[in-house]
């Protein structure tokens, strides 16, 4: 399960020194036709990750983008139906490439988070629900980001667990269910990692490969994905907030979704 | 253009609280239907996303959720021709929603990265090029991420200026293009802002945020987001990484491209 980074070179390891250097030597030789989602000859880990209606667009794709990375993995977008996804505030889709009655086993399942209508809706599917019990019976590692701790906890998972969620929910999640809440960035309880909010995802993906791939190739992705995150200000972390900013932030979120 | 965050309460404000409590509260009245891409009642700032065959997933949607929430933001996904757009690695796609012939005038334009035969391709791509040149003219302002830059610097809108790229192309940006490379997360030149690699794009949107909507609601925006970075390893930079270091990162992500 832990693929070896030494093994034989394959095609795609020849590309080396920079990107754009490599890139341009290469370009020539390089696969005219169109990628698509079929990747046969990848016997890695198998991430699959949940989309639903009105899910926020970074908790996906930010655990997808570091976990891609992992040796020969595989990442496979699901949800109810195959085709388009939207997000909270409908302006984007993300396909689903399978729909969940495809999809018997993963190495890693992933929920992420939502808009109020995408998580509540969520929550309240039985079909999905059911999915994520059936994956998480054999999975590996069962994760999730923001509000899809939310669904875990209605899917049962989380039933005696230490979890962390969005700042925002983190009331909800403590009330509703029998959950220990932990105001870290991801928490582990054996096989399961929440991650608190949205952006939490990437820290929590990071920590996941070094768990799957050991800890020198989850720096090397860090550094592939030049992840060295200096954002202009400090105003992140909720326990540091005032309430207006908070109300602030709760407005912003509300008004930008449908 | 810079959107008030004091402007009348609408139907979408009225959500607040927690968020996963103001979801239970009014999920009973939430628009049942699925969401669409039209959102004609939002008169803010629309913020446009070049997709092209093999961009890199977080370089687009990083941006994108943090943009979604400056106050009736528009994001459109946009590409050569309607329809999904593929990553580097071939496993995910997000759809593009109108085709660049669609696209006439946007607020703000943001080019992407991509792997070694996407980002070479985008540049010698002159349909698309003469397409960002247009929109470049009318815009407010014009960002790229990672080896975005590249593509903006083949537009020649780089030319001339301080900017910043992905860690792996800086040589390259410098020898083949009349830039000087800045080694930080963003780089704003005029009405340009370039970011560097991958996971750059978050800080770089928040930083176009403030400039965008007021440093109060880009602090919002971040908190909205819980961006309070914590990463499990101090990897992400690469003046501080050895050369096995970034001969590994660059083997990964080669690996993972298709």
């Amino acid at each position: 399960m832990t693929p070896s980074t030494t093994r034989p070179t394959t095609r795609r390891t020849l590309l080396r020194g920079t990107v754009a250097t490599a890139a341009l030597a290469t370009a020539g030789v390089a696969p005219s036709g169109r990628a698509h989602a079929e990747q046969p000859e990848r016997d890695g880990p198998h991430i699959g990750i949940l989309l639903y209606d009105g899910y926020s667009l970074l908790d996906p794709t930010g655990p997808a983008e570091v976990l891609s990375r992992l040796p020969d993995a595989r990442v496979t977008m699901i949800a109810e139906r195959r085709g388009p996804v939207r997000t909270d505030t409908g302006d984007v889709a993300v396909m689903a490439e399978r729909a969940i009655d495809e999809v018997d086993r993963l190495d890693v399942l992933l929920v992420p988070g939502g808009g109020n209508r995408g998580t509540v809706a969520a929550m309240r599917n039985q079909a999905l629900l059911r999915w994520i019990r059936h994956i998480d019976r054999h999975s590996r590692w069962t994760a999730s980001v923001c509000t899809g701790a939310l669904v875990l906890a209605a899917a049962g998972l989380l039933k005696g667990r230490r979890a962390t969620t969005y700042w925002a929910s983190a009331d909800y999640l403590r009330s509703e269910f029998e959950v220990t809440y932990v105001p870290e960035r991801y928490v582990r309880s054996g096989k399961i990692i929440t991650a608190a909010g949205v952006s939490a995802g990437l820290d929590m993906a990071l920590y996941l490969a070094s768990l799957m791939a050991g800890e020198a190739t989850a720096k090397a992705i860090q550094l592939a994905v030049e992840y060295d995150p200096r954002p202009p200000f400090h105003s992140g972390n909720a326990a540091d907030a005032d309430p207006q900013l908070k109300e602030r932030a709760l407005r912003l979120l509300a008004a930008s979704q449908v």
